[in-house]
């Protein structure tokens, strides 16, 4: 593994976006948490912070005095190997430390790891690794934010904006699909540049013949499943997911509101018209996977999807985290939407890839751990980091999870 | 009835104290809800507000401009004939509207109600009663106000203090019963002053001889409670109170800590050594029965104390909410713990008196329909406000809770 | 307190009667609970011999072998003071021992206590309170065995019968109230006749004026309530009675049907029309409470119900347990129905006496334990064994119970 | 595909085997339902017998009654298509049909079955192909009955056998693996006898070069995996894994108890000392994944375990349903374990084969609608029928079911 060395610049660029995507938040907005799977702005503001103060200062720096004994159980969110911590629940009950602390944390932490950097502690071994790694998992909390700030204002009786709206592109629909031959393929990740242990190793893998789509599935097409009955037709649901609608009544995707006869969709720019042509988005891996069925087509396996990506994705104008926008927006010409907009749920469970080895200790904790009743999402969505997502990236969630930007692309077999 | 006609002073008295409750608070103290039963600050804050535009702004001040809309759905509590709104366990979830937001609805609804009170809008009918009844619904929410600040702080695992630590006076103890004789004894509100419709009407009732301590029951006797294995021997509970405390694994008070072998508890000015001498408090009505059965005595009805209350209660000194305070005191010589200190489990279930009313819509909403289930409490404690409570006031929580300033004072056949 | 001693001949009658009333029943319907209110059949035939084995042959029976060891623990009901059992939800789980094998152990039982009859043990102390409260306790599970069977089969979609139809009498309605004065008068236990301790002592009390029904409640009454809506209108509820109807969506009594636009329901031989003119049954506390507040009076409390009872209650034709019936029937210008027909919810809450004194070890389980979230019903049911009720006897059930044959009495200020 | 004519005799054996399967159990043993998966002996009995009526009779058979109207209710399992049904977990609370009226159900369509196939009803499309699914449907509840009425014995404290107990063959270990070389396998079912749908269609698959144990885990490695203390260390389980025995105190495979500081389990012949050498069973994917990541190796993909069965399964003396055993046994030496003994765990999702087509309506809900968050099994084990199992075929639990006899074979990477 080639040994990774970032820049100050670069660590300091993503430990500002972090605080910018905070910056239209009041202190209220950065301490609740409406449901368990969303966390406080806060806690993610401090969360990335321990993690650089754990797993770099408090074993390579001499004499590193820690900022608060308290903090690592407040702000370790699921490494058994780093000790005791609040049940996730609780993070929302966190009104102390103050968010005015956490900044403070934030600053004497960017400190001293900007030391680490200029003074090149590079001899110590895999710290430029836990550097990146560092990097990466801020990034990966920079979407959470995104999401979970959605969650929080989204859930407001009062629809609070976080941005501006922004007009949206023309779209040119084309409804094409491209097919793939039966055949031995490569995935996985095998490039030099920092990768997660879930990508590795890059492996062969048969696949047989079948189509993808060129785009996402958008509102007006979900709007006719919708029309058509489908969240009361139990034959296209899986045994589970209809149990799952039935128990929570779910009949249309998370924020959308029908007002006066008309479909609405609250936006992080407030609530609007759904756009026909956008992507659907903020529906769970059962609605997807039932709006296949009803189509006629199925989702994509992930590794379908990474072999068409690899040869098709257009990552132009890739509508990835951007302060302005944040929301998924119509296909053009340039973009088929394989990189950005939505996450695409895959029908692949998340297991390991052959020879995968899990890492000892806390690092092994990252990702190996969560191998198991939970589905594959590729491409990335318009919440994640310009720079974070590529095509061997396996995002993954349990098959009900709806906060997260997540949308369709349909294939079928050849 | 008399009609009631609050002075504009006492009216902003009382709205002031609300808001100097909150001073020590950061914004996300006033925001959050650890659980259920606890509110948070900006909810009471807005709530309270709410409850004079519900009651008298709406209905009777000429062209009333509603402050927000929104409002009526977020921060009313339990009136169903006030239409819908937010679940309980759903206050901690609105970090908007935010903190200024609220102050500025209370400054709003403060100049209305001024308006009212200086234009003498007397003459509509019961307009004074509801301007009173505000006032009284405000201060008892002060005091929840106290023990939910308390729960948000003394929950947190940085236990942050939220006034000064005071010293405890020295303590004369003296374990004294005064006996009462059998016969027919009056109890209720009779007089003219202010008062909620549970406490209505005054009736006769038929007490057996039976004695009442003259102060409350300590820390150090609690200790010994504890010690002597109270909380493993199913024959000192209550049925349902053995399957609570197995159920969540209760051992000890709500705020205490063992630390090293060394009793503490959380006080809102930080965590400190128990003081032995002070009343044993935060305690459900489980714990002060079984505590009363380990101690050959039981808890007295509330007749009983109503009884022994009015003709022994010294309330000189009375420890009611003072904020350098909040905390219960040592009993000296001149007060006897019947008025302030810590609310007392009675063994009497809260229910209607011989011929009480439940007012129709949704006054009576407000104390009747929670005539089930409940034990009534009496005398105050250290977070009722001054004026608030009196000899004939009976409060009610269910059997489990343990977050309000609760307690035991003893009682035994004459 | 006079030592009882009951002779063979009633120890067998009882005996025989909790047998009789399995008799229609195959071993499934012995066996089955299909909620953990109810137990099945097979655990009353063991656990009312256990009692036995427990309190009488294991203690005083001279070399007694006991009958299987495991026996204690799948057939202890509550007594913590006899070492731990299987939980109460568990007992429909035990498809062993047989019911062979509990009609043996009934009869090695019966044969010991005979012997403890014939060979007169009386000189034991308490012995003879011992028999006398196992016999008034198995009559307790008499009660209990009818209900649950009526639980078991009613739950059934077959709906079969338990025994045959029987011919309603005639019915004479007068609907009269008497009044009763204000003063001091006694309730309470005081014959030299058997009773349970939470009967005594004997006391005085305090009634205000008041007026009682001198009937039930009818369905026809009942079904005016439904027809009126109240099942949707908050303001006629407790706070818990709403949420707890909203909560598993109530709008009838247990066992009622709605077919084809008319009111059927279950009755132990059968579905039936419902007979507008017999008492009401199968609600809980909430439904009697609202149904109270709807016709415009209140429940009374129990001591309101004992004093009309001693001087009012006419027990000619009482209708308590009969194999043929099982049901409750129609007021007789002879019965007036405090006794017998259907257990009358009171507003009064299961609290000790005045000087009640709660047994030590195992006894003091009986009944003291209890005391606490339960309100009193009085008067027996046509589920009741003829001779184990009396105007002094006090039941107890949590507010939400409906499988119990509970009714209505309406009381009003006098 | 060719069309199935099952004969009257082998008609016959599989209806008369299922009843074989119950003749030990009471009527007691027949109806209860002590966990949601277990369903009572008496509704499998039903419930095939249901099938038949459902999928040939009523369509099929000319002018045919139905036994009992109220059936399809109360033994519908989970075929939405064919309407409404009684909750899996109110199974066990229908005491009635008795037990003789479920008999007399088999009878009645037994003997409609059988003039179905001596008439010749062949010419019907398909009916040759239910009659066939039928049979293979009940062989499935053959092995659901075993493990249900162990269940149902095992869980009571009394540990009642079922049958007697047998001598446990001399064990020959030796411990091999055989090594696959990296390339293209086929797998899934390919020939022309019967399947189930989620086995096809035969296809490609590319495995990379792995070994697999010549034989089953044992009780002996087992018990050394609990003595490394690996129930309490977090760093072997899965993130699910760790919080599903921490929620629910697993320390030990299911049926095991210790006794005396000696091992134990029950068996269908009573409880009993663990065999050191017979085949682990019991335990969740959960154990099975964390076992073998302690041993340094892993779960075999099911695309794994089907090639190497292929090649390697000697099927002779292979350990299925036997009434005189129902227990894994000691690996010998002409039997390497991968058919009989346990279903093993697979690190492989249920999901569906390339090119698979869940088949319309009812029919389609046999198996396509499970496929999400279910593990695969392969193999079969001591309670599959004789001829039900083949090394194509799929079994699939969720992650957290151990009533089923479930074991363990490791694997590596090659």
């Amino acid at each position: 593994m080639k040994e990774f060395t970032p820049t100050k610049k670069r660590y300091l660029e993503v430990r500002k976006l972090t605080e910018d995507l905070c910056k239209p938040l009041n202190e209220e907005d950065l301490t609740i948490q409406p449901i368990e799977d969303v966390s406080p702005p806060k806690w993610h503001l401090a969360h990335t912070t321990w993690f650089f103060e754990t797993f770099i200062l408090i074993p390579h720096y001499h004499n590193y005095k820690v900022f608060n004994e308290n903090f690592n159980y407040i702000f370790n969110s699921y490494y058994e190997n780093k000790g005791k911590r609040i049940l996730k629940a609780n993070r929302g009950n966190m009104s102390r430390p103050s968010a005015q602390e956490v900044f403070d944390y934030r600053k004497y932490i960017d400190a001293k790891i900007i030391e680490v950097i200029e003074k090149d502690y590079f001899d110590i071994p895999k710290i430029g690794f836990f550097l990146e790694l560092g990097l990466n998992h801020e990034q990966q909390h920079q979407e959470l934010l995104v999401t979970d700030i959605k969650y929080i204002l989204g859930n407001n009786p009062l629809l609070p904006a976080y941005n501006k709206p922004f007009e949206m592109n023309e779209y040119s629909q084309d409804d094409t699909y491209t097919s793939f031959k039966e055949g031995i393929y490569e995935v996985g990740h095998g490039s030099e540049n920092f990768f997660f242990d879930n990508e590795r190793p890059r492996h062969k893998t048969y696949l047989h013949s079948y189509k993808i789509m060129n785009r996402l599935v958008t509102n007006s097409e979900y709007l006719e499943f919708i029309k058509d009955g489908s969240y009361s037709n139990f034959n296209l649901w899986l045994s589970d997911g209809w149990a799952w609608l039935n128990n929570i009544k779910i009949s249309k995707p998370l924020y959308w509101h029908e007002i006066d006869g008309e479909w609405h969709y609250y936006t992080l720019s407030g609530l609007r018209r759904i756009d026909p042509n956008a992507p659907v988005t903020h529906i769970s891996f059962y609605e997807a996977e039932a709006f296949a069925r009803w189509a006629g087509k199925r989702l994509p396996t992930e590794q379908e999807w990474e072999v068409a990506a690899s040869e098709l994705a257009n990552c132009q104008n890739a509508n990835l985290l951007n302060l302005d926008k944040l929301q998924p927006v119509n296909k053009s010409n340039k973009n088929n939407q394989f990189i950005g907009d939505v996450w695409e749920w895959t029908n692949s469970s998340y297991l390991p890839y052959p020879n995968y080895k899990k890492d000892d200790g806390a690092l092994g904790e990252y990702n190996g751990k969560f191998m198991i009743n939970q589905m594959v999402l590729r491409g990335g969505s318009c919440a994640t980091p310009v720079d974070h997502v590529r095509i061997t990236y396996r995002n993954f969630f349990q098959t009900d999870k709806r906060w997260q930007f997540t949308g369709i692309r349909l294939a079928e077999n050849g």
